[in-house]
């Protein structure tokens, strides 16, 4: 399908001309009118690329689909290379908008979470299959896809990186495209970062900037990634919870024991596990480690504001989820994204069920998350609860207590983390650039975009956006039920084309 | 061997004396004596005995042992029957002495645990085979166990039920043998119940009383079972705790979430759970819930006393387990088992270690047990429980809820049990015949016997001693590290030569 591909990095190789100041107020329906025009291409580059495989540790797949996006770009009037980093190359680009008074960083992904193919039910992630709704309420797929000019909304395209990541570049691609056939051009210089190594957590971004610096330069990034709000409606999302995760195991007899011959004179590791956790939270859900909170200041009012008007369903929600009242009934799902969490993730000592034995178990073990906000960071974090642990009496160890150790300390508790955790990142919504890209998508679609203040996971270029220093903002445009990480990963087609015109408009704001 | 062994049952097939009031001063020496001169037919009977397989649920091995043990009864005087019962068949022998003023019943069990013969170090764990030590401590096969004359103490013998709880019958056998051999006779009627199916929990045991309520009939009971006090001094047993288990399960939302997008808003299960764990208990280990201790008495002076005298090591216990305080440290061993305990033997909530996902759980599982002293039977103690958990705030359920049930209820907890617990029993160790055989064993040894009020244990027979209404009294000679219900099942012969004095001894109380 490289062909067609080829018509359309044809069609826009055109300089561009001098920059609107201000987005037309029929910006949507030229965008429309262009999609509908040039679906067959739109979507033969998406699957063309698609077609690439993509999984992080595939040196040569990766290689391929850095040169082809180097490609893509070129072919869009973008200089366009392929640069090296200690892992996965990044593809970059550069273009410059004559009279533009800002430069947008935008970032995306080109890698893939790995695959078992035996798990798809297709016969490869990389043989992109179309499917006239959602697999699973029934969708069925739709043959000849190479040879189809229209698609409708709700089929869908199964791949790896259908949605994460990979069509919202094509989706850049073809808001380029539609603006110049527009006789429009982005109101912004344009930087372009595609990472190959998101999926393992972006180890090499961070080290990049010392080498790339004046190529990263910006005023602001847009990040490509993400699905739109389970409303369907577009949104904005400024920014990420961090994350921190820990175990904790704390000590009984050094083997398990008869419940009988010992119950009630050697300790039971369960019930200090137990008593131990419980110390960490009220009966509504406030954690009460001391300084958890620390550094956060009320919402101000437009914040608020902004929380209150995402179209949040908690009735839908709570049916779904099989839960009668929140954990603190007080507050909304968005009010509870915007304070770090505490969530003890699993739970394990001896035996349930079937394998029970009547035993003081040797140990109790919890493995726990802990969600961050901008106002705190990871070590911070980890420092206080290790306080708090040493408040309820435990000595807090780092490896397995030896005999002395046992000997000397009642309540012993091994506190692990396999890494140092990642921080959040937030961009005030109220900034000018905030408010400019709102306002854009505000125009473009007749009502304001759902405006997310803190998402509620991690996202890896946390540390990137840290380091670069300016104000990050995500624009994503793919379906929330899109199974990403999972096996059938999708791409609703409207959510795709959609996605083209929310581009546009941020590229005109 | 059987030829041996008859050779011992024809020495004693006379009729008994008129009985002796005192027991004499050298009756450890005579049974001594008689054993050095015996060691070889008392071995050849065990060994015997040993090798028919035993397993609860080997239908033609538990007729062999119940006819051989029949055979070994008639042998030394007994009217000795085979008695069936809903489960398998109870061995029952009946002795009557001239004379005598009291009758005992004697319970021991013939059926062992199910084996692996692959874990043994062995051909077969119904092959007995003789080592010259403790196994894990070096102790090598000594061949030729057929035609050996003499057996050092510290031998010993590996086999299923060497210990547990064959070697106990052949001992009462020996001791009568020696006994008679002195010119001397037990101060008591006899009666004998081997049972066949202790190792299942004895079900047959208590139903049986309504069919044989006149050949059950005794003034106490004797029971043949159980390790000495770890110290290895001779021991009397006066009571075993009883046991009861349940589990509870909370509930989550209805399937595991992701705990960035959801976490301080969804209620983590394992947090609930912990949080209603820790009203369980305080830091000193005394339960909390209402009622748990009520009835217990203070411990008389006498009974402190006895609890004072066990020869127990916590030092060396606290080394051996790896702990430096107990639950309360204001509390010994012993009367730490005088009270009941609340015992958390498993705890599971998703996954910990390599499998840790970044998850609210779906659910929170603890098993319990809890053991129980005879003030405290095991169904009232569950009604305790449950309103304590009410009293938390949760819902009680017995069965996975339903969406009608998760929408109205905050906290819901899951609470089962499997089964109505085994309660507890408790024989004064004040009382005469409590009393008489302490001095009987004083006598024998020259120092009083190591007394235990309560062991920590529960014994399936407590139903049936609660169902006789008489006195019962635990009578244990076999090494504490016997591997009991484990793989190379062992006994120490110098305990066994020992119990055969121990058993002569309570014979003559």
């Amino acid at each position: 399908m490289s062909r067609v591909a080829c018509g359309i990095v044809c069609a826009c190789v055109t300089m561009w001309p001098a920059p609107m100041r201000a987005q037309p107020a029929d910006l949507r329906q030229r965008v429309e009118a262009y999609v509908s025009a040039n679906q067959r291409a739109i979507v033969a580059e998406l699957v063309e690329l698609l077609s690439i495989p993509n999984a992080g540790g595939d040196g040569d797949g990766i290689a391929k689909n850095a040169e082809f996006l180097r490609r893509m770009l070129e072919g869009r009037g973008f200089g366009a290379e392929v640069l090296q980093t200690t892992g996965n190359p990044l593809v970059f680009g550069d273009l410059r908008v004559p009279g533009a008074t800002r430069t947008l960083l935008i970032y995306s992904h080109y890698d893939g979470q790995p695959v078992n193919p035996a798990d798809w039910k297709q016969p490869s992630p990389f043989s992109p299959l179309l499917r006239d709704g959602r697999m699973e309420d029934g969708g069925r797929e739709v043959p000849g896809l190479g040879g189809l000019d229209r698609f409708e909304p709700d089929w869908r395209l199964y791949a790896r990186s259908a949605s994460d990541d990979k069509s919202p570049i094509v989706a850049l691609c073809a808001a380029l495209d539609a603006l110049t056939a527009s006789g429009l051009k982005p109101t912004s210089n344009l930087k372009v970062i595609l990472d190959g190594e998101e999926e393992a957590g972006s180890p090499s971004l961070v080290p990049a900037i010392g080498r790339y610096r004046s190529k990263f330069s910006a005023d602001a990034m847009l990040i490509l990634d993400g699905p739109v709000h389970p409303s369907g409606k577009p949104t904005l999302v400024f920014g990420a919870r961090g994350i921190v995760t820990f175990t904790l195991k704390v000590y009984g007899p050094k083997f398990a024991l008869h419940s009988g011959h010992y119950g009630n004179w050697v300790p039971n590791p369960a019930t200090r596990l137990a008593q131990l956790l419980a110390t960490f939270k009220d009966d509504d859900g406030r954690v009460l480690v001391d300084g958890f909170y620390a550094g956060i200041d009320p919402l101000r009012p437009e914040e608020q504001q902004m929380l209150d008007a995402v179209p949040d369903d908690p009735a839908q929600l709570k049916a779904l989820f099989g839960i009668s009242v929140p954990e603190n009934s007080q507050r909304t799902l968005q009010e509870s994204l915007q304070v770090p969490s505490f969530n003890i993730r699993g739970l394990s000592s001896a035996f349930v069920g079937e394998g029970a034995r009547t035993i003081i178990p040797d140990s109790a073990e919890a493995e726990i998350d802990v969600r961050l906000v901008k106002e705190t960071p990871a070590l911070a974090m980890l420092e206080k609860i290790r306080a708090h642990i040493r408040k309820q009496g435990y000595h807090v160890v780092s490896t397995d207590p030896d005999d002395a150790t046992r000997a000397r300390y009642a309540k012993i508790v091994k506190m692990t983390t396999s890494e140092s955790g990642t921080n959040a990142y937030r961009t005030s919504p109220l900034l000018p650039v905030s408010q400019q890209l709102s306002g854009a998508l505000q125009q473009v679609f007749g009502e304001p975009p759902v405006r997310i203040r803190t998402s509620g996971g991690t996202v890896p270029i946390a540390p990137f956006i840290d380091a670069l220093g300016f104000p990050a903002i995500s624009v994503p445009i793919v379906n929330f039920d899109n199974n990403q990480h999972g096996e059938n990963e999708n791409l609703r087609l409207g959510h795709f084309f959609r996605g083209i015109a929310i581009i546009a408009g941020a590229l005109q704001m």
